[in-house]
């Protein structure tokens, strides 16, 4: 599985690396995440410089495509030239969005009227959006999953091995990265709120 | 309070950004978290290359400084030259260390024989450094702390907020990156994970 992590000027450095990093355990089962982004390098929020790992045009050849979030997320979501330049598609690759980038998924007519997550500062533009957005960490429906604050980003990680491998696989990247001493409440814990979201797959 | 996140060539992002971003939360009440290398780019273990943020040296001027995890932290922990630029300071400033980070603090005298955590992964060699590690994601004595497991990272965030702000500010941080809808649970968990090991600051 080939997952693109899509990365723009301003974004969250939570949103993309821990989902990121929790794919990027699966190395050994032929999964690798990339950093993927419109221009060769991309600043964070906090000014952390971050170079590419694949270009923009990655989106349409992955198999998984992550929205992270940023503060910079409403002008790409209003820039239509942007906008028309990601085409992913939930017939043929899981899509997920973090915080903001739930936006960038209304805006691409992802999301509908079905119930999504974002985070809290950014709730106010994904509503006018029209999106539903509920007092949740993590929903999925078919093939888009949606997640709201910066560490629900391992339940997005998690649905995306369990959907692209198995929860078998999810289980053992998840315990890789949890608190030492609580991986089994961590572990069962996102298990058990990916599982719950899983259902109507 | 100025923070140098210590971040060397092969770093896992988790160990670095986590704790940065949850820092760097607090920029408006004069917080800033640095990712500090020792060379002008650093290249993550997933092949993320990253610019630093202040030179090897921003380690002496820092208020706090947290030592990230990564896979060459052992060849780093075998090189003199690198172990004598770095110089923190437990009379002056708060110190972390992030899984195998531990094994640097240790080589630099600041551990002892005291109660010390790291990840499952880098377990042996912190052992073999002659540190008492224990089954706890989190513990800190006096000024320094340690953490284990790539998602312990909040505790030493939090810790740090907490002993160089309040455990307010502490809150207010932890509460912005966690999950929707269980802000609540994230937050008092990881609160009191922090204050059972505050008794003895």
């Amino acid at each position: 599985m080939q997952v693109a992590i899509l990365t723009f000027d301003g974004f969250n450095e939570l949103d993309s690396f821990v989902a990121a990093a929790i794919l990027n355990r699966l190395r050994p089962y032929g999964w690798t995440a990339h950093i993927t982004a419109p221009t060769e390098t991309v600043t964070s929020l906090n000014g952390v410089i971050v170079h590419r790992q694949r270009p923009l045009d990655f989106v349409e050849e992955a198999d998984a495509v992550l929205i992270g979030s940023g503060v910079r997320t409403r002008d790409i979501a209003a820039d239509l030239s942007m906008l028309a330049r990601l085409r992913p598609d939930p017939t043929r690759q899981l899509i997920a969005a973090q915080c903001s980038g739930t936006l960038l998924l209304a805006k691409l007519g992802l999301i509908g009227d079905l119930p999504a997550c974002t985070d809290l500062t950014n709730k106010k533009w994904v509503v006018e959006a029209g999106v539903n957005v509920i007092d949740a960490p993590f929903a999925a429906h078919g093939n888009v999953a949606t997640a709201g604050g910066c560490l629900a980003a391992p339940y997005l990680a998690g649905w995306m091995i369990a959907r692209g491998g198995s929860p078998d696989l999810a289980r053992e990247a998840l315990h890789y990265v949890a608190p030492v001493g609580e991986k089994d409440r961590f572990v069962n814990h996102a298990l058990a709120v990916i599982a719950g979201e899983m259902a109507d797959a």
